[in-house]
């Protein structure tokens, strides 16, 4: 994790979270250490167990209480993935072929239940259970936004709204989470917690939108090759959201989108129409929004490595995109 | 449930569990609720609930305590059960469309997902700890047997006992751990506790054994009618392994199996197999087996009518089967 490269003490942390994750997956069952394994070896940002344990020393940091608690949201993400790409049919996660790709569907949706159940085991070895209860109602919104999304595909008269809330709840309440529970863990105060849960909720928004853009102005997009957009699947992103708003653009958005297979000129088309319309940058105006919004959040932090790693988090690894 | 017409007292109880659950899982997307309420309301046995409140009533019954916990161990059983519709590809269950035949695979993956969360949740209502651990830790071993079975289809080596282990696993050990937690949230004794459990995990035996004999026995087969059998599937039973193992029939047996698609008459052949050789035979033995160690387990309860009922669940549910 390059971003940490001038952080040895706080890499060596997420190397623990790491050795952790692996050693929690572990199952008497060869084949489901198997394909837990090569989910973790896959790789991934870990970027919400690190927002755990930096949020922790903004306050006093306990190895031995976040550690596992870290660990646990990663594991809980990593049972979101497995589930979400059994939905989305996809047979590559970050270049690796998906479990279920690799081990049928079947495998995969024991193997996201198993997760589930180790991520809250290790979760309960705190005596404290309010942990648990809030990575429970986090995953529980997580998994009625993905239903909500699965539900309104194809839907054109998506608000702006809808899509806000839509990836608050499957992607931002997560990050918010991740970076809520940490502080509490630490000790924080009333406010560097409210502030800490904003910033991964503010943040996890930025995130969301601007990984929805690249579907747009991703090196893929601007190629001409085929996008594995989401509007392909009927869920509609936010630039596509605002050219179906347009007065200029709505109707012949609509046209194209009604279409039941889409040649590579129609997506092409329906491409140049978020363009044109403003949508693309509408959407990168909203990512800016929040990205002040976490901005804000981070200067009520105390200077130190925590918000240091954090404020290269927005800058590097979301702002760049926008 | 017929089973308790004698006893209004818990009736009534097991009434509250079922509001309980109904209120429990509602969400605020009206598509999860409408499928959970779909879920709940098409009814099922409730014997894992009402095993927590008869092992509860052995020891000091709390309402308060025990409702939330029973009807948690159910909304987890309907998420395994979700989930096993989808690897099945079932498109009824009790008569009524499954959840993925009705909403698609993908609203199934995480309306069982919400539902593991949901019932976390609501165990995580009380301040201890341990039944949640318990709880997840039985949903674990569940999800380790589905995964094992699933890897195993179609292999004719599998032994007596890796079949008893892939049940315990998938079935008897939720049973066993749905009495537990009862008795340990009832104050029941030491002796009443492992009593109780053994109970519920011998019972769980004889029940999937009888369940898979069915397949075998029941209505449809003797009709020679379509069985929805496992072996179809590749999940060979207690019957079919049995007639592999044997000198006269092992052979012919495999011959069978291994056909890619079985016609009518391949399948009674293999019924005729799994009889001739025995099979059905030495799987009633087992199951009873279980009934009379189950039975063992029962007599050291103290009279009342926890015992009572839990002895007609043994004679009038399982026992008839056999």
């Amino acid at each position: 994790m390059n971003i940490l490269s001038n952080y040895p003490q706080i890499t060596e942390e997420m190397n623990i979270v790491e050795a952790t994750l692996l050693r929690s997956i572990k199952s008497k069952q060869p084949l489901v250490t198997e394909v837990t394994d090569q989910l973790v070896r896959s790789g991934g940002k870990r970027l919400r167990p690190l927002l755990t344990v930096l949020s922790a020393m903004v306050g006093e940091y306990d190895r031995k209480k976040i550690v596992p608690l870290a660990a646990a949201i990663e594991i809980l993400h990593m049972a979101t993935l497995i589930h979400d790409d059994i939905i989305d049919n996809a047979h590559l996660r970050r270049n690796s072929p998906t479990v279920q790709s690799k081990w049928g569907k079947d495998i995969a949706v024991f193997t996201g239940d198993y997760l589930f159940c180790k991520a809250f085991l290790l979760v309960s070895e705190f005596k404290d259970i309010e942990n648990t209860k809030k990575l429970a109602r986090a995953i529980r919104v997580v998994c009625e936004g993905e239903i909500q999304q699965y539900h309104h595909r194809y839907r054109t008269d998506i608000s702006t709204i809808g899509y806000l809330k839509r990836i608050a709840a499957k992607t931002a309440i997560l990050f918010s989470v991740s970076c809520y529970v940490g502080a509490c863990e630490g000790n924080c105060s009333k406010s560097m917690k409210n502030a800490l849960a904003n910033f991964g909720m503010n943040m996890g928004m930025a995130f969301q939108i601007t990984d929805d853009i690249l579907d747009f102005t991703g090196e893929k997009a601007l190629a001409g090759k085929p996008v594995s957009s989401d509007f392909i699947q009927g869920i509609y992103t936010l630039p596509i959201i605002y050219a179906l708003r347009s007065k200029d653009y709505g109707e012949r958005m609509k046209a194209y989108l009604s279409k039941t297979q889409y040649t590579h000129d129609d997506i092409a088309q329906i491409l140049k129409f978020a363009f044109d319309s403003g949508g693309v940058a509408y959407a990168r105006t909203l990512a800016e929004k929040y990205l002040a919004k976490a901005q804000r959040n981070l200067n009520a932090l105390p200077e130190g490595p925590s918000r240091e790693i954090m404020q290269d988090i927005l800058d590097k690894l979301i702002g760049r995109k926008v």
